[in-house]
C-alpha cells in the first residue's frame, strides 16, 4: 500500500496572502430570505430596514392622570384653584392611553384633587404638550432602523415589531458542508477499538460554524479510498457554499485530497506559514470553495477560524468579530519559528497584581491545551520569539474578568484538588482553580516567580527525612509565602490487577524485569523513587523505562493499565481511579504553598474554609488513602 | 373607573440590596439532564466530567513514516546505514496508526531510503518513542475534563468526545415564563389601530433570556382584569421557575399587579433606586419568584437584567458575565438623580485619537436608544454626575472595534446619508455611518469640540445670501476643516395630500390658521424659516405651533400626516416619503463638513469615492428633489 508522491512538500504561504486569495475566489451567490422578526435573534439583515410605522404612531399619555387643554389651566395656582368637568375640561388617562382631540397635556394623578365624581381641582398650570409623547418619539415612520449587515440582538427585535416590521430580510445562513475522512474514523457511538479513533473534529467543526452564523452540514465518514472521496466532494459542492474536507491534507500516503482537488477543479493554497495549522488546501471545484482541512485537532480548528470564518462572514456582510486583547508578562522564553507565524496556547494567571502567561503544550494533538488556554500568542514570521519577563499583546479566549478571578495553582497534582476545586465553586461561582500539573519543584519555582497562588508540594529531603520545608528554606529564602499542611497521603507501587509480576520492593522491578513508568524530574514521586533506589543501593541505569518521564499520577497509571509487565510508583487514588493494585510504599505529607498575600486574601481564606469542611472532607475520604489534616498550624516563612 | 390606590409612592430600594434579597428568596430545584455533547453547545455542566477514555488510547504514530525498534537503529549513521526487513525490523505506519509492539519509535518518510518492497535503509538513529504520541498525551483516562458550572464551546464538545464522554449532565435551562398585561396591547400581527400598542417587550424578553441560558416561555396577553391577572400568575408559578409579568408595576389606576402578588404571596421591592428602571415589583408566590416589570421597554430590559440574569446564573451556577468597559472623555456635562443610579445611553466616537461618549435620550420610552446605545454610563446613587470634558468608565454594549471603525456624522439629517451609509458598508462590511440628527448648528458644533468626524449642514447667512461659509468663518475660526459640496436639495412646504388649507407663502399659514410644525433652534430649515417670516415682516408669535420643535425633516412629516390643518417646512424626500404634498419654496446647499484629518484619510477619501460613484448618485436622483455635485473642489479652511 505504499504510494507513489509520498514526499510532497508543502507550501509556506503567508496566512493573510492566502485568505486573500481564497476570498477573491469566493463567489457563492448570496440569498436573502425573509423570516419573522420575533425568530430573528443572530441572524443578519440583508438590506437596509425603515420603520413601516411610528413608535409611539399618536400622540400617547407619558403619565397616569387627566388630559387637559393647556390654555384652560395657565391662570392655575395655590390661590386660584381651576375646576374641569370631566368630558368638557378633562378626561382621565393612563400611561400609553390616547390623547384626544382637543387636548394638548397631561396632569399626573398626584397633582389633581377629586373633587366630586365629574370635577377635579387643579392648582398649577399645565405647559403646551407636557407629558405627553409624540408621535414618533421613539422610532419615526420611514426611519432607518438597520443598514444591511446587521446582525439582530434582542432589543432591536423590540424596535422591528414596535414600527410593524412583522417580518425582516436576512441573509441566507451560508450552507458549509464537513466531509471526515478515514479509515481509522468511526463515530462517537460505544466503543472505540484500538486503532480506532473517535470522529470529533467533524461535531466541533459543526459548532464553530454555528456560532459564526453559517449552516453546518455534517456527512456521514468517507473511507480513504480516491473514488469515495471525488464522488462526496462532487455531491458536496452541488449543496453547499463552501466544503470542507477533514484530514487527508498532509503528505502521508493515504493523503489523496491534494490531487482529487487539483483533479476536479483548482489548488491555490497547499501549505500556510503558519504552526501550527500548516497543513491546509484551499481550492474550488466548479465556483465552491474547498477546504482541506488538517488531521489534527488544534491546527483544524486555527484553519478553521483563518479561513472558514472569514468566508461566513463575507457572505453575510459583516466584519469578522475581534478578540479582546491583553497585555501580559511572558513567565518563561518562547521561541518561534522563523519564516512562519507561531500561535501558541497561552494560560494567564492573575498574581501579585500582574497577569503572568504561560504557554501551553504546543503539539497539535493536545485538543486540551486549546481548551485550558486562556489566550493565544502570536509569534510573527520575521521573529524568533520572546524573552522570559517581556510583556507581550495577547488575544483573549475567556473572559478577562474569569482570568482576573481563577486561582493558580501549580506544582504536583493530587485528584482532591479536583474535589476540592469543585467545591468553592459551589460557594462561589466565580471563582475556580485553575491547575496546571508540574511536579512539586517546578511548583515551588512558580511560587517563587509569581506565577501562581498555590503549589502543591511534597518533596521528601533525604537528609532530614522532613517535607517541603528544607527545600522552601533553600529556594525561596527570603520571600514571604505560607506551607499549609493539607493532606497525608498513601504511596506505593501501582501494577496491574493481581500484581503479576508480584512487585514488592524496587528491587523486585529489576529481578523481575518489569517496564519502570517514571515520573518527571522534580516531581516528589520522582524524588522518592531515587531515593528508594538508593536506600537499596541500586542504580538507575538497572531500571527499564527509568529514562521515559510521565507528568502526573493518572498518566503512569494509564501506561501501567495497558502493559503486563508495567510498574509505576504513585498515590492510591490514581490505582484506585484506574482498578489498578495498589501496593503501599511510605506515607508523605503533601502540602500547600501559597503565597503570604493569597493566602491572607479573602479568597485564600474561603479556600481554607471549604478545606476544613465537612463535606470536603468526606469528598477526599470517600476516595481512600488519605488523610485530610484538621486545622493544622500554617508555617509562615519569610 | 377611577380606583382606590391610586396614589401608591413606590420605594427606592438600593439595586443590590434588593437583588441580594431577591437571590435569598430563589429556591427552585436544580434539576440535571443528561443530553448528547454533540448537542451541547452552550449547556452548563451540572457535574464535574471526568474522561471515560484517554486520547489517544493507544501508542499512536504522531508522522507517517515507519514504526521501528529504537535500539536496532543506534549504530546507523551516514557511513554506516542500516537495512531493516518489513515485518520484522519496521512496518509502515502514518499518523494516527496504532504502534505495534514490540516497536517503540517512528522513522518519518522523508529519512527512509526504499531499497525495494521489503527493505529499507536509515542513516540517522531514532530515539526510543520519538515521534509516537503515547496513551494519554492529550487526555488522560478519569481526569476532570470540566468542574461543574462550565458552559460549554464548540473545542469543548471535541475534548468531550475524544475521551468517550458521549452524553454529558447539563443543568436544565430553567423555565421563565412571560405575562404580558395590558387592554392597550395587540400581538404584532396586521394593523394596530390607533390606541393600541403592539406587544413586543415580550418578544424582546424571550431573546434576552434565550442569550442568557433560560428557557422562555410567553403567554398569551392579559387584559387589565383582576381576576384573570390572579389566574394566570397561579398557572405560571406552577410551571416555571421564575415568572414575569409585564406590566402594571407602577401606580395607575390598572396597575393591579403589586397587589395581587400580595395577596397571593409577598412582594419584597416595589421600587428601586434606579433611573430608568425604577418601578420594579420582586416578590414571590408559593415558593416561585415573581418579578413585575415596568411597561416602559427601557425600563424593562435594564430590570431584565438586572434581576433575571442574576437568577438564571444562579440558577446555572455560572458568574453573572461582565461587560467590557472603556474609558470616554465626555461630550458634555450629564446630570445624575441624588439617591438613585443613573444609567444614561451613550454614543461613542472615536475622534482625533480620542473616545468622545455624549449621552442618547434619557426617556424610559425610546428603545432605539438601547439600540443605538454604544455604551452605558453609571452615575452612583451618592453623584450629582459629571463634568464636560471629564474622563469616565462606561460598559460597551457594542465591540469596541466596532466603536473604532465607525464614521461619527452628525448635524442636519438627509435622508441621502441612509443610503451613502449603505453603499459604503457594501464596500467594506467593518465601516458604517452612526449619524445622530441634531441641527446644521449642533453639527458644527460637534466638529468644533472633535465628537464628529462629518457634520451635514444647510446654514443660510441671510446677509450674504450664501450657505455655510459664513457660519464656519464665524464659529470655527482657526480650525483646520473642509467644506465638501455634496447636494443642492428642495425645501418647501409639507402640506397633507392635497393640501386641504391651501398654502402656498408663510402669510397663509397665519391667515388660514394652520398648525405650524416647527424645527429646533440651530436646525438649517428652522433658520430658513425664519428668514421666510422676517422677508414677510411677519412675527413668530403669530405663527401657532411655533414653540413646538421637531428634530428632523421625518418628525415634521410624520406630525404633518394625522392633522389636516399641519403645514411644515421640510425637504421634498420628506415628503415623498410620508406620502405628503409638497409646494417648494427654495433650493439649498446640503454640505458636508468634515474634519480634514478625517477628510485626508483612508476612510474620508473611500467615502469621497463612494459620494462620486454611479450607484450612489442614482440611488439619490431616485428620490427626486435632489442634485448631486458631480466632483466638487472640498473647501479647506484653517
Amino acid at each position: 500500500m505504499m504510494k507513489y508522491k509520498r514526499k510532497i512538500y508543502l507550501q509556506d504561504t503567508p496566512r493573510q496572502e492566502a485568505l486573500n486569495e481564497l476570498l477573491h475566489h469566493f463567489t457563492s451567490e448570496r440569498i436573502t430570505e425573509t423570516i419573522r422578526s420575533t425568530e430573528a435573534l443572530g441572524r443578519v439583515t440583508a438590506h437596509p430596514v425603515f420603520a413601516k410605522m411610528s413608535n409611539p404612531h399618536y400622540h400617547a399619555s407619558a403619565m397616569d392622570g387627566i388630559a387637559v387643554k393647556a390654555e384652560e389651566t395657565f391662570s392655575a395656582h395655590e390661590q386660584n384653584p381651576v375646576q374641569l368637568k370631566l368630558g368638557e375640561g378633562f378626561v382621565y388617562v393612563n400611561t400609553g392611553n390616547e390623547i384626544p382631540s382637543p387636548y394638548n397635556a397631561v396632569i399626573m394623578i398626584e397633582y389633581v384633587d377629586e373633587i366630586d365624581e365629574e370635577t377635579v381641582e387643579i392648582i398649577e398650570p399645565a405647559s403646551p404638550w407636557q407629558h405627553i409623547r409624540p408621535i414618533g418619539e421613539d422610532i419615526i415612520q420611514e426611519e432607518m432602523l438597520f443598514p444591511q449587515g446587521h446582525k439582530i440582538r434582542p432589543v432591536d427585535i423590540g424596535v422591528l415589531l414596535a414600527s410593524q416590521v412583522i417580518e425582516v430580510p436576512v441573509v441566507k445562513k451560508p450552507v458549509v458542508s464537513i466531509i471526515p475522512t478515514g479509515d481509522e474514523l468511526v463515530f462517537p457511538n460505544g466503543e472505540t477499538p484500538p486503532g480506532k479513533l473517535v470522529e470529533f473534529n467533524g461535531s466541533v467543526m459543526v459548532n464553530y460554524i454555528r456560532e459564526w452564523g453559517g449552516e453546518p452540514a455534517l456527512s456521514a465518514i468517507v473511507k480513504d479510498r480516491p473514488e469515495e472521496i471525488r464522488e462526496k466532494l462532487l455531491d458536496a459542492v452541488e449543496a453547499s457554499d463552501i466544503v470542507i474536507i477533514n484530514a487527508g491534507s498532509s503528505a502521508g500516503s493515504e493523503d489523496y485530497t491534494v490531487h482529487i482537488i487539483e483533479e476536479l477543479g483548482e489548488v491555490f493554497t497547499h501549505g500556510v506559514a503558519t504552526r501550527p495549522g500548516k497543513p491546509v488546501i484551499l481550492g474550488r471545484i466548479k465556483d465552491k470553495i474547498v477546504i482541506g482541512l488538517p488531521g489534527y485537532p488544534v491546527s483544524a480548528y486555527l484553519d478553521l477560524e483563518w479561513f472558514v470564518q472569514p468566508l461566513i462572514c463575507d457572505y453575510l456582510q459583516i466584519p469578522v468579530p475581534k478578540r479582546e486583547t491583553l497585555t501580559v508578562k511572558l513567565g518563561r522564553r518562547i521561541v518561534g519559528t522563523m519564516g512562519a507565524e507561531d500561535f501558541i496556547r497561552m494560560s494567564i494567571g492573575y498574581v501579585n497584581g500582574e497577569y503572568i502567561a504561560n504557554p501551553l503544550p504546543r503539539a497539535a494533538g493536545v485538543t486540551m491545551s486549546l481548551v485550558k488556554a486562556d489566550g493565544m500568542l502570536l509569534i510573527p514570521a520575521h521573529s524568533l520569539g520572546y524573552e522570559q519577563g517581556e510583556s507581550v499583546e495577547i488575544e483573549l479566549l475567556k473572559p478577562r474578568s474569569e482570568i482576573k478571578q481563577a486561582i493558580v495553582f501549580n506544582g504536583s497534582h493530587d485528584l482532591s484538588i479536583d474535589l476540592l476545586s469543585s467545591r468553592l465553586k459551589e460557594q462561589d461561582y466565580s471563582t475556580k482553580i485553575i491547575s496546571s500539573h508540574v511536579g512539586s519543584m517546578a511548583g515551588l519555582m512558580a511560587i517563587k516567580k509569581g506565577e501562581a497562588h498555590i503549589a502543591g508540594t511534597h518533596l521528601l529531603d533525604p537528609e532530614t527525612n522532613t517535607y517541603n520545608v528544607p527545600y522552601i528554606k533553600r529556594f525561596l529564602a527570603g520571600q514571604e509565602v505560607v506551607l499549609y499542611p493539607f493532606l497525608k497521603r498513601k504511596q506505593g507501587w501501582l501494577v496491574p490487577k493481581g500484581n503479576p509480576l508480584g512487585i514488592e520492593t524496587v528491587k523486585d522491578i529489576i529481578e523481575k524485569e518489569a517496564h519502570f513508568v517514571n515520573r518527571q524530574k522534580g516531581a516528589g514521586t520522582r524524588i522518592l523513587f531515587d531515593m528508594l533506589l538508593k536506600e537499596a543501593g541500586l542504580s538507575s541505569e538497572e531500571i527499564a523505562g527509568y529514562q521515559r518521564e510521565m507528568f502526573s499520577h493518572l498518566s503512569v497509571a494509564a501506561e501501567v493499565k495497558v502493559d503486563e509487565k508495567a510498574v509505576g510508583l504513585g498515590i492510591y487514588s490514581a490505582a484506585k481511579t484506574m482498578e489498578l493494585d495498589f501496593i503501599p510504599v511510605s506515607d508523605e505529607s503533601y502540602e500547600l504553598l501559597m503565597t503570604k498575600e493569597f493566602f491572607e486574601s479573602v479568597q485564600g481564606q474561603k479556600l481554607i474554609e471549604v478545606i476544613q469542611s465537612d463535606c470536603f472532607r468526606q469528598d477526599v475520604l470517600a476516595i481512600g488513602g488519605y488523610e485530610v489534616m484538621d486545622h493544622p498550624e500554617p508555617v509562615y516563612f519569610s
